[in-house]
């Protein structure tokens, strides 16, 4: 029995030495030279695999997707169908996240960035402020991330709300279920923030449209997006279009289509645009290689796998 | 009897319109040029108060902050022994101060500063991250702010201490009381942040011996500070040195001496100083008005008042 890496974009000796760590006994091969004798292969762990590789391992039993995320590994169009697909649902892996949402909701509702600018000009200004009170921070996806976001940002005073297919019962979240409540929910939200996951039904969703049914009572007259889903979700165009029209106060992105995102785009020099680069939640290696150990030795057991994908939602 | 703002330095409309919603029978008066008889005078609130005014009111019967802080209101040597001082403690001042402190935790444990730097030069850079629990934040001064900062950032799953003349029982924060144990609470800081007092004791605490006692074993070897307390307590020519010596990495400071901080102090300038105009809790004026004219009402029905400070500790 072999595991297999299949990292292009990552430090692929780095994940192999923590697999190594918490891991000793397996036998870990390395796509693309290192993968020996693909019959041995029976476990996958990947990010952002190209086509086909999957698909080249004939013993595979599990593919196990390094983040959150599997739209890199659906998207293969030779991708097997019978293979479970399991996705990262980590405490360490979701807390970053909640830091970088909290993070980016407190630097539009405090106006770090006023400030910022401020100090540049050696500036002891002081403007009207509001309490969390008086900021409705609306979560698009309220699954193991969003619902971990809202809870640090309820705590802190915010009001929030989550949209999700399902309802969901948090005290003091309200939620909002499925289309027909979208509209509701963003016209109650004055920072709308998206981790959905990427498919079909959540591409684009983030639109001129989408930004003009939120809510402008806020304290700054106008919206705040924060995307830390997928970038697929947004139309960039809408959203530069929205911020110079005044439709949009600011947006925080950290992810974009493609990445890394190019020099050429007017994303990075728009003054109301925080760029960051698909930080927002970084799979730690040794964390995630204990995940990805602990599935296979559970698999191996015979135990039922947790977090396992649903191919027909697409998350 | 007839109310007293001595405000030099805020908007006294902004505060006597507030306090007309709040309490429209109260007969407000306002210094200098609206006290009419002295005499009237039996309860004053002030926010910096020059020294002499509230010896000049010979019917005081308390004198309200109308901020956390009293240590303006204390430093007046003419100031009556008699008239006892209310603070502000009040959710809404509190919660604006948890605001600050998580989001300057943040921005330095999220490297925010090296992710808008690499913006402007458009760089999509990937470096080395840390979870919450690989940063230890002490928090000195654990009142009803610092134990507020204290849970929010336990939640975010940061290792917090808190450092207070007594010691606490905080689930999940460790405590450290009194001299005896500020050097072992220094030496396992990496974010030190004050939220004390200004007092003949927290004068001039955060200084280059303070800062050498640091933990250095943090994720960016050397510590970072936070002063949200009172410009009092920082030694600006240490910490400037400090940075520059390497034996601090970055610093937050939201008071100075003096204020507003004059455009000749380095702090301005320095890449790794974040300045912002003593906003960490702004006293909103609704708000703090309603929890003066309760007081108010609270002793003239000769009821025991809250928050009253000992004038032999400074706080
Ligand atoms: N930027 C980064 O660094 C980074 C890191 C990690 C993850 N992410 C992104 O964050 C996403 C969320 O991660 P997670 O672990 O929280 O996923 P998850 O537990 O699967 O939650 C997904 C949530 O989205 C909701 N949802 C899906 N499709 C929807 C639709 N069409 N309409 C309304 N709601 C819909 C789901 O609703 P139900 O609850 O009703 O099913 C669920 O609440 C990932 O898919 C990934 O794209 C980004
Ligand atoms: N920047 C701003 O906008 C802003 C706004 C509001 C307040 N503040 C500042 O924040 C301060 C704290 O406010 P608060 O409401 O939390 O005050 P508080 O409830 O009175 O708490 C003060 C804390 O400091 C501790 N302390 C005092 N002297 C000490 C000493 N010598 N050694 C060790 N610990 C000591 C006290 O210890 P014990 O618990 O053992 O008594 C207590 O925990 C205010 O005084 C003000 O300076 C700043």
């Amino acid at each position: 029995m072999a595991f297999l890496f299949v990292l292009p974009t990552w430090p692929v000796d780095v994940w192999t030495a923590a697999m190594k760590k918490v891991a000793p006994d397996l036998d870990v091969r390395v796509w693309p030279d290192g993968m020996g004798n693909v019959d041995d292969i029976e476990y996958c762990a990947a990010w952002l695999p190209p086509p086909g590789v999957v698909k080249s391992l004939p013993n595979l039993k599990v593919i196990m997707s390094l983040g959150a995320g599997v739209d890199a590994i659906l998207k293969d169009p030779t991708l097997p169908d019978n293979i479970p697909i399991v996705r990262v649902n980590d405490p360490d892996l979701t807390g970053r996240m909640t830091e970088y949402i909290v993070l980016h909701v407190l630097m539009h509702h405090r106006q770090q960035r006023r400030i910022d600018e401020n100090q540049k000009k050696k500036v002891w200004d002081s403007f009207p402020t509001h309490a969390a009170k008086d900021l409705s921070v609306g979560i698009m996806g309220m699954g193991v991330m969003g619902t971990d976001s809202a809870l640090r940002l309820r705590d802190l005073g915010f009001r929030v709300a989550g949209w999700s297919r399902g309802r969901k019962e948090i005290p003091g979240v309200e939620s909002f279920a499925g289309e027909a409540e979208f509209d509701a929910f963003l016209a109650r939200t004055d920072v709308l923030v998206s981790l959905l996951p990427a498919t079909p039904e959540t591409d684009g969703i983030i639109n001129r449209a989408t930004i003009r049914k939120l809510s402008r009572k806020g304290p700054f007259g106008a919206p705040i997006i924060i995307n830390a889903g997928r970038g697929r979700q947004q139309v960039a165009d809408d959203i530069l279009a929205a911020l110079d029209a005044g439709e949009l106060h600011a947006a925080t992105l950290d992810v974009f289509v493609p990445e890394p995102l190019p020099p050429e785009s007017p994303l990075w020099t728009h003054p109301r645009v925080t760029v960051t680069p698909h930080c927002a939640a970084d799979s730690d290696p040794e964390t995630i290689c204990a995940y990805v150990a602990e599935n296979i030795r559970r698999h191996r057991r015979g135990e039922r796998l947790d977090n396992l994908v649903d191919r027909a939602r697409g998350y």
